[in-house]
């Protein structure tokens, strides 16, 4: 039992470089055979098909890019710069994901139009991707730090579909330019029309 | 001949919307024989194979794509009234289109680590997209529309990214909140950060 959990996890762990590459459908048995060294009916004795192991695999490698995204966030502060942070991650720590880009704007595109249990999988990612940067809004509101009259869903799409927009851009041009423009871009945003500033944050204390 | 011509542009204007729906992996035969109502012999008598016929039907939904946008631009006198209506293109013409969603997208998140004739081509898709709104930045410069310190490259990738993402989030979440929100967000921008001020224009001008 022990030993068939470890095989599920190595067959998830070496199929999701595969799906966020090369997509739902573009993965063949053939590739999953040939990355796992199983055969097709040593995969299939722990997933019920294909659809089964790519959802895992996409629940896998999505757990990656969120964990990385949030790294250290929980150390800093002030929620402005908590927000500052997750676009640092963002841009900045690309290493150790699971390769193919982020596995939300993949899963996204080829399943929009299609499958409907992948599709489930992306829009269910996007919504707690927008709760932890709602959560971290919120908080700030709370504490003053952000200003009150900032719509904590729209600022949250905002920061999203910037970020995953200049990655669609970077990746296609293959130069990081999109990306650190676009972190330059939301950093002066929110120093600008989100962050409460200092000294009115003090003569509402005093 | 002036028959097979029209076959071939019949069979890239059914073939379209399957590639643009469910992608280049995702089409099967079948599909495209269904859609175009030909064998497969039929198909192939046009074309050299399933890579030519989909980098075709890239091209027909790109061409729908970027004359959408760039619908009554040239109509348009200041240049950043222009860039408005290329946003407001964007968000709100979206009939007519080939169906699927932005076909840069679709195509670079397929082919962006898969096959390179595809690939190379949403590269060009995203270069004229660039170039097209470079050149209305760079001649809203020349007149003293646009301020002279914008760099026209980030300007325009900046657009592209925001509207990608957004329409990323917006079909992801079937609202069209985030399209719109982003619309505000980026005439805000160019309001704030890139329309020289009449008053400014006119004491240049004296």
């Amino acid at each position: 039992m022990r030993k068939g959990e470890q095989t599920r996890r190595e067959i998830v762990e070496k199929a999701a470089p595969l799906f966020n590459q090369k997509g739902f459908e573009g993965t063949s048995m053939s590739d999953l055979m040939a990355a796992t060294r199983l055969q097709k009916g040593g995969i299939y004795r722990h997933f019920s098909g294909k659809e089964e192991l790519a959802t895992e695999a996409f629940d896998y490698a999505w757990g990656k890019a969120v964990s990385g995204r949030l790294d250290g966030v929980d150390k800093i502060e002030n929620h402005v710069d908590c927000l500052k942070k997750v676009i640092a991650n963002f841009v900045e720590r690309r290493a150790g994901l699971v390769p193919g880009g982020c596995p939300l704007m993949n899963t996204a595109v080829e399943s929009d139009d299609g499958n409907p249990a992948l599709r489930e999988r992306a829009r269910k990612a996007l919504r707690s991707w927008m709760t932890s940067l709602t959560g971290i809004i919120e908080e700030g509101i709370e504490r003053k730090e952000i200003r009150s009259n900032v719509d904590a869903e729209k600022l949250a799409g905002r920061m999203i579909g910037s970020l995953e927009g200049a990655l669609l851009i970077s990746r296609l041009q293959k130069t990081e330019e999109p990306l650190s423009d676009a972190r330059v871009c939301l950093e002066d945003y929110l120093e600008q029309n989100i962050r409460v500033q200092p000294g009115a944050s003090r003569s509402r204390k005093h």
